[in-house]
């Protein structure tokens, strides 16, 4: 069975999620009604990051497996066009032929996200759905350095959603920095694999550091708690995308 | 009176335009509307540029008189708080006390506009309606090239539409630069005032050259022939961005 790999952009507004729920549109079965209508194959796609409702992806990536081989342009060109006939807000970057012991989830050796604050007075009018909102200035360079405590192998039951299905709450984060770029202030993180609604808790907590509330020595605490509660709010799902894996 | 300037972001797509037009949505109205929400008056906004359907803005400027005195940022706030309410796609990003001899159209010594062309074979998701999407490779290097010999003091007829209602065709091209950044290629073009449509016919004109079939003394000829049937075709409006004006 010819194995391919999809690179995928989308905006993660108009669906419940990547991943495939009854009576809902997710990314996953988008695909695979394309793949279905340009190949008559009835397939299972499997992604290397299942972002929840909202959650946007300049590069998620995904395989499966067709019974005959195609020329890998053709698949993405395929896809495009039936995706934009079914007016999916979905792109497929590019299409690869993939060794048969690739596998997007397990094979995956980083994953990257980007999670964008707007960081003004006044709402978002283009930006709507992509960022989020926060009016009050917020410190980034205090956030940059209380995010420095999180960095490395710790016990993150803090900043770990109750339906977390991950065996272990222990995860290392390689990267976590924040950097303001005029109005808008960027949060960077990278890690091998992360927990449900990790990168949202991790910002939802570091903004209460840019606002004053909380000082790194509060992270530290809170991360040091490995209790839920210890979390600060959630960020919304807006402002966050998936937007590179290695391999 | 007392005059207000108002700065003013919004996404093209709902909009029939900037101006208003019976039984449409323009974004004139929402604002209009919103004004007389907060302020119990109706008044007649004036704006800088008569944006047409689908064409954005990132710094639009427009001015209203109320007959009483507001302080700037309550101005600010409630506007955004209505056009929240409804729905509208349309921030307010700043209101300021103008002088009362101030008008945002006539007042202004210089519109700037970016073009954005997403030149890629697989089409935008996360920016869908905000970029031109040209599937085959340009070359910006040429387009840029090709831009210069429109830069100056011309008769601009070739680049306006037939609707366009200025007296005269004769207008100053202070800039218009062409520049690629990853798959996406941007165009800045700056004047006093621009023609109806003429950024948009600038546009596809200059695409011709980017695919090679044109090239900059074709370019030159069009403008000197100063017939519209020389003209390229007119480029669409969802890469058109209004985004300053200088007083």
């Amino acid at each position: 069975m010819p194995r391919f790999r999809i690179d995928i952009e989308y905006d993660g507004r108009p669906y419940a999620g990547w991943q495939r729920q009854a009576g809902q549109p997710s990314v996953q079965e988008a695909i695979e009604k394309a793949i279905a209508a340009f190949s008559g194959e009835e397939v299972t796609l499997r992604g290397a990051g299942r972002t929840d409702a909202g959650v946007h992806a300049l590069g998620q990536v995904a395989h499966f497996d067709l019974s005959r081989g195609w020329k890998a342009d053709t698949v993405r060109d395929a896809l495009n066009a039936h995706l934009g006939m079914a007016g999916e807000m979905i792109s497929i970057l590019g299409a690869a032929a993939a060794p048969e012991d690739f596998d997007a989830r397990f094979s995956a050796k980083a994953r990257h996200y980007l999670y964008r604050i707007l960081n003004r007075r006044s709402p978002p009018a283009l930006d709507h759905g992509k960022v989020w909102h926060v009016a009050r200035r917020l410190d980034a360079e205090a956030m940059h350095e209380a995010a420095q405590r999180l960095v490395g192998r710790h016990d993150f039951t803090t900043f770990r959603s109750v339906q977390c299905q991950a065996k272990s709450p222990v995860k290392t984060l390689d990267r976590l920095e924040v950097s303001r770029l005029g109005e808008e202030i960027e949060i960077r993180a990278s890690a091998r694999s992360f927990l449900h609604n990790q990168v949202r808790s991790l910002v939802g907590t570091l903004k209460k550091v840019g606002e004053g509330a909380w000082t790194a020595a509060d992270v530290q605490a809170a991360l040091e708690a490995r209790d839920r509660a210890a979390c600060g709010p959630v960020a919304p799902p807006e402002g966050l995308y998936l937007i590179r894996v290695d391999y």
